[in-house]
């Protein structure tokens, strides 16, 4: 395992007109996320969602594949699913990492837009390689709020293709930076 | 554009017990992969499937997003989704790709393990950006069945994120393979 956790933030993020709102939480985001997630030894994977009926189909999920018939159909599923943890914020995600790990985690946002303050995935993988805990977050919808910017303390540079077209997928962004971060 | 095209491949595949097999369409391997692809400039995203109840799905979904209302809600996902064709076989597609080449694609297996006649990330790059007309094959399921490894040229070395954990999607496995290859 290595000293990078996620977080896949639902609130508050955009929508496509520039409005901060809350998102629904997607099955595909869960399982592809968390396979490469530990592919890669991720050590927490974070479903952040104020909201109680999405928390539950969450739970109803991972209950699914940890604990019920999911867990000896696909063992290889269950065992990327057991990185899953569910938070309410940004905030307790930060809070639950910071006593794990006795200091507060870099918080790095990613974003398919140029921001101020970036760090290289060259320099940013050395720090996570070196054991430095961080935690980097990852919008649904049309990326992260600005209250959830505010918070972060690095921004990984957009991932550009080479093409004017700028709309990956965030299971696509997710596996692409990981990848970038910690593979050889 | 760049001389890279893809083939999703349904049929034929390996099941999990090591039976060859035809998969179901996935709709989010279309979207997540034509939105991929479009980013790094990708030609053309095959959907290879002989099922003519999957190529029924597969046009209806690209109707909505490309005629349809899909087209006028989301025009950057028509975008992604107009580089998207069906075909019955690899055969179809080499075929294909012949007529418009000129010349055979390089024909490129990926695969989670290890096989012979290995290319590196590198060195097929290099020949994309060169000029060089490839189609790169990828396996639903638990991947390309012998007989289309057969009628392949060259094999990406698999993923491996430095843990033993081996089971990326597809549509991970497909971001950052294109990643490797033509990002920057």
């Amino acid at each position: 395992m290595t000293a990078l956790n996620i977080a896949l933030i639902h609130h508050p993020v955009m929508n496509k007109r520039g409005e901060v709102i809350g998102s629904a939480v997607t099955n595909l985001d869960i399982h592809d996320i968390a396979r490469t997630a530990k592919t890669y030894g991720v050590s927490h994977y974070f479903i952040t969602t104020p909201y109680e009926d999405q928390q539950h189909l969450v739970r109803e999920l991972l209950a699914h594949w940890l604990t019920g018939p999911g867990a000896t159909y696909n063992p290889a599923r269950k065992e990327a699913l057991s990185i899953v943890q569910l938070a309410d914020s940004l905030e307790e995600v930060v809070s639950n990492l910071t006593e794990q790990y006795g200091v507060r985690p870099l918080i790095v946002a990613t974003s398919a837009l140029l921001r101020d303050n970036t760090v290289s995935y060259a320099d940013l993988g050395q720090r996570i390689t070196k054991g430095e805990p961080v935690l980097l977050l990852f919008g649904t919808a049309h990326g992260l709020a600005p209250e959830i910017l505010q918070l972060t303390d690095v921004t990984l540079p957009p991932i550009r293709g080479g093409t004017e077209y700028n709309h990956l997928s965030v299971r696509s962004a997710t596996s692409i930076i990981i990848d970038r971060l910690l593979g050889s």
